[in-house]
Protein backbone atom coordinates (compact mmCIF):
# COMPACT_ATOMS: atom_id res chain seq x y z
CA UNK A 1 0.00 0.00 0.00
CA UNK A 2 1.18 3.90 -0.85
CA UNK A 3 2.56 5.42 2.15
CA UNK A 4 -0.20 8.69 0.55
CA UNK A 5 -3.09 6.19 0.66
CA UNK A 6 -3.92 7.72 4.29
CA UNK A 7 -4.47 10.77 2.51
CA UNK A 8 -7.81 9.36 1.10
CA UNK A 9 -9.52 9.05 4.23
CA UNK A 10 -13.13 10.40 4.86
CA UNK A 11 -13.71 10.49 0.94
CA UNK A 12 -17.64 9.93 0.34
CA UNK A 13 -17.33 10.80 -3.33
CA UNK A 14 -15.35 9.76 -6.64
CA UNK A 15 -15.11 12.16 -9.69
CA UNK A 16 -13.51 10.02 -12.59
CA UNK A 17 -12.37 11.84 -15.93
CA UNK A 18 -13.13 9.42 -18.86
CA UNK A 19 -10.38 9.77 -21.84
CA UNK A 20 -7.45 8.28 -20.61
CA UNK A 21 -8.72 6.95 -17.30
CA UNK A 22 -11.61 4.77 -18.52
CA UNK A 23 -10.94 3.85 -22.31
CA UNK A 24 -8.35 5.46 -25.02
CA UNK A 25 -10.22 7.02 -27.78
CA UNK A 26 -9.82 6.17 -31.76
CA UNK A 27 -9.84 3.37 -33.65
CA UNK A 28 -13.02 1.98 -35.45
CA UNK A 29 -14.96 1.26 -31.95
CA UNK A 30 -14.03 4.27 -30.98
CA UNK A 31 -12.33 3.50 -28.69
CA UNK A 32 -10.48 1.02 -26.69
CA UNK A 33 -10.99 0.52 -21.93
CA UNK A 34 -8.14 0.87 -20.11
CA UNK A 35 -7.68 -2.72 -18.58
CA UNK A 36 -9.69 -3.22 -15.53
CA UNK A 37 -11.43 0.07 -15.69
CA UNK A 38 -14.97 -1.31 -16.28
CA UNK A 39 -14.69 -3.82 -13.21
CA UNK A 40 -13.06 -0.57 -10.94
CA UNK A 41 -16.30 1.53 -12.32
CA UNK A 42 -18.49 -1.46 -11.00
CA UNK A 43 -16.69 -1.68 -7.63
CA UNK A 44 -17.14 2.43 -7.11
CA UNK A 45 -20.79 1.76 -7.73
CA UNK A 46 -21.21 -1.09 -5.55
CA UNK A 47 -19.22 0.47 -2.91
CA UNK A 48 -21.72 3.02 -1.77
CA UNK A 49 -19.82 6.42 -2.72
CA UNK A 50 -20.96 8.63 -4.53
CA UNK A 51 -19.64 8.89 -8.24
CA UNK A 52 -19.81 11.16 -11.01
CA UNK A 53 -17.93 11.31 -14.78
CA UNK A 54 -16.66 14.88 -15.15
CA UNK A 55 -15.06 14.77 -19.04
CA UNK A 56 -13.61 17.65 -21.42
CA UNK A 57 -15.31 15.62 -24.09
CA UNK A 58 -16.93 17.45 -27.07
CA UNK A 59 -16.27 15.36 -30.07
CA UNK A 60 -19.82 14.08 -29.47
CA UNK A 61 -23.20 15.13 -27.16
CA UNK A 62 -23.05 13.77 -23.86
CA UNK A 63 -25.80 11.37 -25.26
CA UNK A 64 -23.70 9.82 -28.21
CA UNK A 65 -21.05 9.73 -26.31
CA UNK A 66 -22.33 8.00 -23.15
CA UNK A 67 -23.89 5.40 -25.29
CA UNK A 68 -20.24 4.72 -26.86
CA UNK A 69 -19.01 3.93 -23.20
CA UNK A 70 -22.09 1.74 -22.67
CA UNK A 71 -21.38 -0.42 -26.01
CA UNK A 72 -17.50 -0.27 -24.58
CA UNK A 73 -19.29 -2.17 -21.48
CA UNK A 74 -19.16 0.79 -18.85
CA UNK A 75 -21.91 0.81 -16.14
CA UNK A 76 -22.88 5.10 -16.99
CA UNK A 77 -25.88 6.80 -17.37
CA UNK A 78 -25.81 10.31 -19.37
CA UNK A 79 -27.33 11.89 -15.88
CA UNK A 80 -23.58 10.87 -14.32
CA UNK A 81 -21.84 13.06 -16.72
CA UNK A 82 -20.59 16.76 -16.25
CA UNK A 83 -19.65 17.77 -19.74
CA UNK A 84 -18.97 21.27 -21.31
CA UNK A 85 -21.51 21.58 -23.91
CA UNK A 86 -24.34 21.30 -21.84
CA UNK A 87 -22.73 23.64 -19.53
CA UNK A 88 -21.85 26.34 -22.14
CA UNK A 89 -25.50 25.98 -23.39
CA UNK A 90 -26.68 27.32 -19.94
CA UNK A 91 -24.19 30.33 -19.57
CA UNK A 92 -25.12 31.33 -23.07
CA UNK A 93 -28.50 31.35 -22.47
CA UNK A 94 -28.24 33.06 -19.49
CA UNK A 95 -26.19 35.93 -20.93
CA UNK A 96 -28.56 35.92 -24.57
CA UNK A 97 -25.62 34.84 -26.60
CA UNK A 98 -25.70 33.82 -30.03
CA UNK A 99 -22.80 31.45 -31.06
CA UNK A 100 -20.63 31.04 -34.12
CA UNK A 101 -19.88 27.00 -33.71
CA UNK A 102 -16.38 25.55 -34.37
CA UNK A 103 -17.11 22.16 -32.59
CA UNK A 104 -17.27 19.03 -34.09
CA UNK A 105 -20.59 18.07 -36.76
CA UNK A 106 -21.43 15.76 -33.50
CA UNK A 107 -21.07 18.27 -30.99
CA UNK A 108 -23.81 20.64 -33.00
CA UNK A 109 -26.99 19.22 -31.78
CA UNK A 110 -25.87 20.11 -28.33
CA UNK A 111 -26.50 23.33 -29.34
CA UNK A 112 -29.78 23.39 -31.61
CA UNK A 113 -32.55 25.47 -28.92
CA UNK A 114 -29.90 28.67 -29.31
CA UNK A 115 -30.06 31.46 -31.57
CA UNK A 116 -27.08 31.51 -33.87
CA UNK A 117 -28.09 34.32 -36.14
CA UNK A 118 -25.71 36.98 -36.36
CA UNK A 119 -23.73 35.69 -33.68
CA UNK A 120 -22.10 38.06 -30.75
CA UNK A 121 -19.51 35.10 -29.96
CA UNK A 122 -17.87 32.12 -30.35
CA UNK A 123 -17.82 28.89 -29.05
CA UNK A 124 -14.89 27.02 -29.32
CA UNK A 125 -14.77 22.86 -28.46
CA UNK A 126 -12.37 19.59 -29.85
CA UNK A 127 -13.17 20.36 -33.26
CA UNK A 128 -10.64 18.07 -34.78
CA UNK A 129 -10.75 17.72 -38.77
CA UNK A 130 -13.13 20.87 -38.09
CA UNK A 131 -10.00 22.76 -37.44
CA UNK A 132 -8.68 23.64 -40.75
CA UNK A 133 -7.36 26.85 -42.32
CA UNK A 134 -10.77 28.36 -43.57
CA UNK A 135 -12.67 27.36 -40.42
CA UNK A 136 -10.44 29.01 -37.86
CA UNK A 137 -10.67 32.14 -40.18
CA UNK A 138 -14.03 32.30 -40.02
CA UNK A 139 -14.57 32.32 -36.61
CA UNK A 140 -11.31 34.56 -36.24
CA UNK A 141 -13.58 36.90 -38.03
CA UNK A 142 -16.50 36.66 -36.27
CA UNK A 143 -14.72 37.28 -33.46
CA UNK A 144 -12.65 40.72 -35.01
CA UNK A 145 -15.78 41.83 -36.17
CA UNK A 146 -17.40 42.18 -32.51
CA UNK A 147 -16.61 45.66 -29.97
CA UNK A 148 -16.53 43.04 -27.37
CA UNK A 149 -15.01 39.75 -28.73
CA UNK A 150 -16.69 36.47 -26.11
CA UNK A 151 -14.52 33.56 -26.85
CA UNK A 152 -16.37 30.71 -24.89
CA UNK A 153 -13.53 27.66 -24.77
CA UNK A 154 -14.55 23.99 -24.28
CA UNK A 155 -11.98 23.23 -21.96
CA UNK A 156 -8.52 23.92 -22.41
CA UNK A 157 -6.33 21.22 -22.37
CA UNK A 158 -3.28 21.03 -24.79
CA UNK A 159 -3.65 17.37 -26.28
CA UNK A 160 -4.66 14.48 -25.58
CA UNK A 161 -4.10 10.59 -26.97
CA UNK A 162 -5.79 8.33 -29.41
CA UNK A 163 -5.01 4.76 -29.82
CA UNK A 164 -3.34 6.29 -33.11
CA UNK A 165 -0.86 8.97 -31.15
CA UNK A 166 -1.41 12.16 -29.11
CA UNK A 167 -3.79 14.92 -30.93
CA UNK A 168 -3.80 18.95 -30.24
CA UNK A 169 -6.86 19.95 -27.95
CA UNK A 170 -8.92 22.84 -28.13
CA UNK A 171 -6.64 24.76 -25.98
CA UNK A 172 -4.11 24.53 -28.74
CA UNK A 173 -6.67 26.24 -30.90
CA UNK A 174 -7.84 28.61 -28.18
CA UNK A 175 -4.10 29.98 -27.79
CA UNK A 176 -4.28 30.66 -31.26
CA UNK A 177 -7.17 33.02 -31.54
CA UNK A 178 -6.56 34.38 -27.95
CA UNK A 179 -3.22 36.09 -29.72
CA UNK A 180 -4.88 36.70 -32.74
CA UNK A 181 -7.94 39.13 -31.25
CA UNK A 182 -5.61 40.13 -28.48
CA UNK A 183 -8.29 38.82 -25.81
CA UNK A 184 -8.58 35.75 -23.20
CA UNK A 185 -11.10 33.19 -23.22
CA UNK A 186 -13.71 31.82 -20.67
CA UNK A 187 -12.73 28.31 -20.14
CA UNK A 188 -15.98 25.85 -19.53
CA UNK A 189 -14.66 22.31 -18.49
CA UNK A 190 -11.70 21.35 -16.27
CA UNK A 191 -9.47 23.09 -14.93
CA UNK A 192 -12.48 26.00 -14.24
CA UNK A 193 -13.47 25.94 -10.82
CA UNK A 194 -17.25 26.38 -11.27
CA UNK A 195 -17.41 23.13 -13.73
CA UNK A 196 -15.81 21.31 -10.78
CA UNK A 197 -17.99 22.90 -8.11
CA UNK A 198 -20.82 22.06 -10.48
CA UNK A 199 -20.36 17.81 -10.57
CA UNK A 200 -19.69 18.24 -6.59
CA UNK A 201 -23.43 19.82 -6.40
CA UNK A 202 -24.62 17.46 -8.68
CA UNK A 203 -23.33 14.81 -5.49
CA UNK A 204 -23.98 17.00 -2.98
CA UNK A 205 -20.94 17.01 -1.24
CA UNK A 206 -17.81 19.67 -0.47
CA UNK A 207 -14.84 19.66 -2.19
CA UNK A 208 -12.95 17.64 0.54
CA UNK A 209 -15.10 14.90 0.72
CA UNK A 210 -14.38 14.11 -3.06
CA UNK A 211 -10.97 12.74 -4.69
CA UNK A 212 -10.30 13.23 -8.02
CA UNK A 213 -8.99 10.63 -10.92
CA UNK A 214 -7.10 11.87 -14.26
CA UNK A 215 -4.53 11.59 -16.45
CA UNK A 216 -4.37 15.35 -17.01
CA UNK A 217 -1.50 16.99 -14.27
CA UNK A 218 -2.84 20.40 -14.99
CA UNK A 219 -7.15 20.04 -15.96
CA UNK A 220 -7.72 16.96 -13.81
CA UNK A 221 -5.15 17.01 -11.00
CA UNK A 222 -4.49 20.96 -10.79
CA UNK A 223 -7.82 22.06 -11.10
CA UNK A 224 -9.27 20.33 -9.03
CA UNK A 225 -6.94 20.63 -5.97
CA UNK A 226 -7.58 24.40 -6.57
CA UNK A 227 -11.24 23.45 -6.03
CA UNK A 228 -10.39 21.89 -2.57
CA UNK A 229 -10.14 17.97 -3.83
CA UNK A 230 -7.85 15.89 -3.66
CA UNK A 231 -6.60 14.45 -6.55
CA UNK A 232 -4.91 11.06 -7.87
CA UNK A 233 -2.89 10.56 -11.56
CA UNK A 234 -3.43 7.94 -13.13
CA UNK A 235 -0.20 6.53 -15.20
CA UNK A 236 -2.18 5.93 -18.25
CA UNK A 237 -3.96 7.96 -21.22
CA UNK A 238 -1.97 11.10 -22.13
CA UNK A 239 0.11 10.74 -18.82
CA UNK A 240 3.79 11.23 -19.24
CA UNK A 241 6.64 10.34 -16.72
CA UNK A 242 7.94 14.08 -16.86
CA UNK A 243 4.85 15.18 -15.10
CA UNK A 244 6.00 13.35 -11.95
CA UNK A 245 8.69 16.75 -12.26
CA UNK A 246 5.61 18.86 -12.91
CA UNK A 247 6.59 22.48 -11.45
CA UNK A 248 3.03 23.31 -10.37
CA UNK A 249 1.09 20.26 -9.57
CA UNK A 250 1.76 17.50 -7.21
CA UNK A 251 -1.28 15.10 -6.83
CA UNK A 252 -2.14 13.41 -4.04
CA UNK A 253 -0.52 10.12 -5.27
CA UNK A 254 0.08 8.44 -8.34
CA UNK A 255 -1.46 5.11 -9.36
CA UNK A 256 -0.57 2.75 -12.48
CA UNK A 257 -4.23 2.78 -12.95
CA UNK A 258 -7.93 3.30 -11.96
CA UNK A 259 -7.95 0.00 -10.87
CA UNK A 260 -5.41 0.24 -8.92
CA UNK A 261 -6.70 3.98 -7.83
CA UNK A 262 -9.71 2.03 -6.57
CA UNK A 263 -8.63 -1.07 -4.99
CA UNK A 264 -6.47 1.99 -2.76
CA UNK A 265 -9.74 4.21 -2.21
CA UNK A 266 -11.43 1.31 -1.27
CA UNK A 267 -9.19 0.11 1.70
CA UNK A 268 -9.51 2.98 3.02
CA UNK A 269 -12.79 2.98 2.96
CA UNK A 270 -12.74 -0.08 5.10
CA UNK A 271 -10.24 1.19 8.11
CA UNK B 1 2.94 68.88 -44.38
CA UNK B 2 2.39 66.73 -40.97
CA UNK B 3 4.29 68.03 -37.66
CA UNK B 4 5.86 65.17 -37.07
CA UNK B 5 8.22 65.97 -40.41
CA UNK B 6 11.36 67.19 -39.16
CA UNK B 7 11.95 63.84 -37.10
CA UNK B 8 12.62 62.31 -40.53
CA UNK B 9 15.18 64.77 -41.30
CA UNK B 10 18.70 62.85 -41.71
CA UNK B 11 17.87 60.12 -43.30
CA UNK B 12 19.58 57.89 -45.75
CA UNK B 13 17.65 54.24 -46.28
CA UNK B 14 14.17 53.07 -45.97
CA UNK B 15 12.98 49.92 -45.33
CA UNK B 16 9.39 49.56 -46.94
CA UNK B 17 6.95 45.96 -45.83
CA UNK B 18 5.44 44.81 -48.93
CA UNK B 19 2.30 43.22 -47.94
CA UNK B 20 -0.50 46.13 -47.40
CA UNK B 21 2.49 48.58 -48.06
CA UNK B 22 2.43 47.71 -51.97
CA UNK B 23 -0.02 45.50 -52.47
CA UNK B 24 -3.11 43.57 -51.10
CA UNK B 25 -2.63 40.07 -51.77
CA UNK B 26 -5.39 37.93 -52.53
CA UNK B 27 -7.38 37.41 -55.70
CA UNK B 28 -6.45 35.52 -59.24
CA UNK B 29 -3.62 38.05 -60.08
CA UNK B 30 -2.15 37.24 -56.95
CA UNK B 31 -2.98 40.99 -55.40
CA UNK B 32 -3.87 44.19 -56.52
CA UNK B 33 -0.94 47.14 -56.43
CA UNK B 34 -1.97 49.79 -53.60
CA UNK B 35 -2.88 53.20 -56.22
CA UNK B 36 0.38 55.54 -56.04
CA UNK B 37 2.57 52.84 -54.63
CA UNK B 38 4.74 51.69 -57.96
CA UNK B 39 5.55 55.51 -58.55
CA UNK B 40 6.54 55.77 -55.09
CA UNK B 41 8.81 52.95 -55.09
CA UNK B 42 10.12 54.67 -58.25
CA UNK B 43 10.66 57.79 -56.66
CA UNK B 44 12.34 56.18 -54.24
CA UNK B 45 14.90 54.50 -56.15
CA UNK B 46 15.71 58.01 -58.17
CA UNK B 47 15.81 59.99 -54.93
CA UNK B 48 19.59 58.34 -53.97
CA UNK B 49 18.62 57.04 -51.22
CA UNK B 50 19.28 53.19 -50.08
CA UNK B 51 16.02 51.15 -50.24
CA UNK B 52 15.67 47.93 -49.09
CA UNK B 53 12.22 45.71 -48.69
CA UNK B 54 12.04 43.83 -45.72
CA UNK B 55 8.71 40.67 -45.40
CA UNK B 56 7.99 38.11 -43.72
CA UNK B 57 6.12 37.07 -46.52
CA UNK B 58 6.46 32.66 -46.86
CA UNK B 59 3.52 31.73 -48.92
CA UNK B 60 6.38 31.49 -51.98
CA UNK B 61 9.85 31.42 -52.24
CA UNK B 62 11.59 34.96 -52.69
CA UNK B 63 12.22 34.61 -56.44
CA UNK B 64 8.85 33.50 -57.26
CA UNK B 65 6.73 36.54 -54.66
CA UNK B 66 9.41 38.82 -56.15
CA UNK B 67 8.33 37.62 -59.89
CA UNK B 68 4.45 38.24 -58.53
CA UNK B 69 5.34 41.77 -57.82
CA UNK B 70 7.38 42.24 -61.21
CA UNK B 71 4.27 40.86 -62.80
CA UNK B 72 1.97 43.76 -60.89
CA UNK B 73 4.81 46.38 -61.98
CA UNK B 74 7.14 47.07 -58.94
CA UNK B 75 10.88 47.67 -59.91
CA UNK B 76 11.71 45.33 -57.31
CA UNK B 77 15.00 42.93 -57.36
CA UNK B 78 15.45 39.70 -55.62
CA UNK B 79 18.58 40.44 -54.35
CA UNK B 80 16.75 43.80 -52.78
CA UNK B 81 14.58 41.77 -50.62
CA UNK B 82 14.99 40.54 -46.70
CA UNK B 83 12.89 37.44 -46.31
CA UNK B 84 12.46 34.79 -43.32
CA UNK B 85 13.13 31.49 -45.57
CA UNK B 86 16.22 32.72 -46.55
CA UNK B 87 17.47 33.87 -43.00
CA UNK B 88 15.92 30.74 -41.65
CA UNK B 89 18.26 28.30 -43.66
CA UNK B 90 21.46 29.83 -42.54
CA UNK B 91 20.54 29.99 -38.79
CA UNK B 92 19.70 25.71 -39.52
CA UNK B 93 22.95 24.82 -41.37
CA UNK B 94 24.66 26.58 -38.52
CA UNK B 95 23.41 24.78 -36.24
CA UNK B 96 23.41 21.34 -38.00
CA UNK B 97 19.34 21.26 -37.77
CA UNK B 98 17.00 19.18 -39.72
CA UNK B 99 13.95 20.57 -40.07
CA UNK B 100 10.34 19.32 -40.33
CA UNK B 101 8.37 21.68 -42.28
CA UNK B 102 4.89 23.32 -41.54
CA UNK B 103 4.70 25.80 -44.58
CA UNK B 104 2.89 26.39 -47.93
CA UNK B 105 3.61 24.03 -50.46
CA UNK B 106 5.40 26.81 -52.53
CA UNK B 107 7.98 27.84 -49.95
CA UNK B 108 9.11 24.68 -49.64
CA UNK B 109 12.34 24.81 -52.69
CA UNK B 110 13.72 27.46 -49.96
CA UNK B 111 14.68 24.61 -47.96
CA UNK B 112 15.83 22.07 -50.90
CA UNK B 113 19.38 22.19 -49.49
CA UNK B 114 18.85 20.87 -46.21
CA UNK B 115 18.54 17.39 -44.64
CA UNK B 116 15.05 16.65 -43.59
CA UNK B 117 15.31 13.36 -42.63
CA UNK B 118 15.13 12.16 -38.64
CA UNK B 119 13.46 15.94 -37.54
CA UNK B 120 15.22 17.92 -35.08
CA UNK B 121 12.96 20.84 -35.42
CA UNK B 122 10.26 22.39 -36.93
CA UNK B 123 10.24 25.53 -39.21
CA UNK B 124 6.23 27.00 -39.13
CA UNK B 125 5.48 29.35 -41.57
CA UNK B 126 2.52 30.75 -43.50
CA UNK B 127 0.82 27.70 -44.42
CA UNK B 128 -2.43 28.49 -45.24
CA UNK B 129 -4.59 25.57 -46.40
CA UNK B 130 -1.40 23.49 -45.29
CA UNK B 131 -2.46 24.78 -41.68
CA UNK B 132 -5.28 21.79 -41.28
CA UNK B 133 -5.66 19.55 -38.17
CA UNK B 134 -3.46 16.55 -39.80
CA UNK B 135 -0.68 19.03 -40.89
CA UNK B 136 -0.69 20.87 -37.15
CA UNK B 137 -0.69 17.58 -35.01
CA UNK B 138 2.38 16.10 -37.11
CA UNK B 139 4.55 19.42 -36.82
CA UNK B 140 3.01 18.73 -32.95
CA UNK B 141 4.15 15.47 -32.82
CA UNK B 142 7.92 15.62 -33.96
CA UNK B 143 8.11 18.46 -31.21
CA UNK B 144 7.17 16.41 -28.41
CA UNK B 145 9.19 13.60 -29.36
CA UNK B 146 12.19 16.01 -29.18
CA UNK B 147 14.02 16.29 -26.02
CA UNK B 148 14.65 19.56 -26.69
CA UNK B 149 12.39 20.42 -28.60
CA UNK B 150 12.68 23.97 -31.30
CA UNK B 151 10.29 25.33 -33.11
CA UNK B 152 11.81 27.96 -35.51
CA UNK B 153 8.52 30.55 -36.51
CA UNK B 154 8.41 32.72 -39.72
CA UNK B 155 7.53 35.61 -38.33
CA UNK B 156 4.52 36.22 -35.18
CA UNK B 157 1.67 38.11 -37.70
CA UNK B 158 -1.59 37.66 -35.40
CA UNK B 159 -3.50 38.08 -39.40
CA UNK B 160 -3.20 39.87 -42.30
CA UNK B 161 -5.32 41.14 -45.11
CA UNK B 162 -6.23 39.45 -48.40
CA UNK B 163 -8.69 40.91 -50.86
CA UNK B 164 -10.81 38.46 -49.68
CA UNK B 165 -10.89 39.26 -46.35
CA UNK B 166 -8.83 39.13 -42.86
CA UNK B 167 -6.83 35.94 -42.60
CA UNK B 168 -4.99 33.81 -39.61
CA UNK B 169 -1.19 34.73 -39.74
CA UNK B 170 1.53 32.33 -38.84
CA UNK B 171 1.82 33.47 -34.98
CA UNK B 172 -1.57 32.23 -34.23
CA UNK B 173 -0.02 29.17 -35.09
CA UNK B 174 2.91 29.29 -33.51
CA UNK B 175 1.00 30.08 -29.98
CA UNK B 176 -0.84 27.31 -30.73
CA UNK B 177 1.97 24.98 -30.56
CA UNK B 178 4.28 27.18 -28.30
CA UNK B 179 0.74 26.19 -26.16
CA UNK B 180 0.73 22.75 -26.66
CA UNK B 181 4.54 21.78 -25.89
CA UNK B 182 5.12 23.96 -23.71
CA UNK B 183 7.87 26.07 -25.24
CA UNK B 184 8.85 29.22 -26.76
CA UNK B 185 9.32 29.49 -30.43
CA UNK B 186 12.31 31.24 -32.12
CA UNK B 187 10.94 33.88 -34.50
CA UNK B 188 12.77 34.71 -37.62
CA UNK B 189 11.42 37.88 -39.26
CA UNK B 190 9.86 40.80 -38.34
CA UNK B 191 10.02 41.94 -35.26
CA UNK B 192 13.19 40.17 -34.40
CA UNK B 193 15.99 42.72 -33.96
CA UNK B 194 18.30 40.60 -35.69
CA UNK B 195 16.15 40.42 -39.05
CA UNK B 196 15.86 44.58 -38.86
CA UNK B 197 19.78 44.30 -38.66
CA UNK B 198 20.64 42.16 -41.78
CA UNK B 199 18.19 44.28 -43.43
CA UNK B 200 20.09 47.41 -42.34
CA UNK B 201 23.67 45.64 -42.93
CA UNK B 202 22.71 45.24 -46.26
CA UNK B 203 22.66 48.26 -47.44
CA UNK B 204 25.28 49.70 -44.83
CA UNK B 205 23.54 51.98 -42.99
CA UNK B 206 23.21 52.52 -38.87
CA UNK B 207 19.55 52.28 -37.80
CA UNK B 208 19.17 55.72 -36.79
CA UNK B 209 19.43 57.10 -40.38
CA UNK B 210 16.39 54.35 -41.66
CA UNK B 211 13.00 54.54 -41.70
CA UNK B 212 10.67 51.78 -41.81
CA UNK B 213 7.28 52.28 -43.46
CA UNK B 214 4.54 49.07 -42.59
CA UNK B 215 0.97 48.40 -41.76
CA UNK B 216 1.96 46.36 -38.82
CA UNK B 217 1.96 48.02 -35.79
CA UNK B 218 3.29 45.53 -33.61
CA UNK B 219 5.83 44.04 -36.66
CA UNK B 220 6.52 46.99 -38.78
CA UNK B 221 6.50 50.41 -36.51
CA UNK B 222 7.25 48.89 -32.86
CA UNK B 223 9.85 45.96 -34.41
CA UNK B 224 12.06 48.85 -36.27
CA UNK B 225 11.73 51.22 -33.26
CA UNK B 226 13.21 48.50 -30.91
CA UNK B 227 15.78 48.50 -33.38
CA UNK B 228 16.67 51.90 -33.16
CA UNK B 229 15.04 53.42 -36.40
CA UNK B 230 12.23 55.28 -37.20
CA UNK B 231 9.09 54.15 -38.61
CA UNK B 232 5.50 55.03 -40.14
CA UNK B 233 2.12 53.49 -39.92
CA UNK B 234 0.34 53.65 -43.26
CA UNK B 235 -3.08 53.25 -43.11
CA UNK B 236 -3.36 50.77 -45.67
CA UNK B 237 -3.53 47.13 -46.04
CA UNK B 238 -4.02 45.85 -42.28
CA UNK B 239 -3.83 49.30 -40.84
CA UNK B 240 -6.89 49.23 -38.40
CA UNK B 241 -8.44 52.65 -36.82
CA UNK B 242 -7.90 51.39 -33.15
CA UNK B 243 -4.18 50.95 -34.09
CA UNK B 244 -3.78 54.80 -33.48
CA UNK B 245 -4.45 53.95 -30.04
CA UNK B 246 -1.91 50.89 -29.78
CA UNK B 247 -1.21 50.87 -26.37
CA UNK B 248 2.70 50.25 -26.37
CA UNK B 249 3.58 51.54 -29.85
CA UNK B 250 3.70 54.81 -31.17
CA UNK B 251 4.71 55.53 -34.65
CA UNK B 252 6.47 58.41 -35.71
CA UNK B 253 3.75 59.14 -37.98
CA UNK B 254 0.80 58.18 -39.63
CA UNK B 255 0.53 58.48 -43.32
CA UNK B 256 -2.59 57.34 -45.79
CA UNK B 257 -0.67 55.58 -48.14
CA UNK B 258 3.03 54.48 -49.27
CA UNK B 259 2.91 57.17 -52.25
CA UNK B 260 1.93 60.21 -49.02
CA UNK B 261 5.37 58.82 -46.80
CA UNK B 262 7.41 58.72 -49.76
CA UNK B 263 6.61 62.70 -51.01
CA UNK B 264 6.83 63.85 -47.32
CA UNK B 265 10.28 61.74 -46.54
CA UNK B 266 11.69 62.75 -50.20
CA UNK B 267 10.46 66.87 -48.96
CA UNK B 268 12.29 66.55 -46.08
CA UNK B 269 16.15 65.28 -48.29
CA UNK B 270 15.20 68.80 -50.15
CA UNK B 271 15.57 70.91 -47.28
Amino acid sequence: MAEWAARLAGARAVVLDISGVLYDSGGEAGGVPIPGSREAVRKLKASGLKLRFCTNETQATREKFVEKLQRLGFDILVSEVTAPAPAACRILKERNLRPHLLVHDDLVPEFDQLDKGNPNCVVLGDAADNFSYKNLNEAFRVLIGLENPILISLGRGRYYKETDGLKLDVGAYMKALEYACDIQAEVVGKPSKMFFQSALAEMGVEPQQAIMIGDDIVNDVGGAQQCGMRALQVRTGKYRPCDEQHPEVTPDGYVNNLAEAVDIILKQLDK
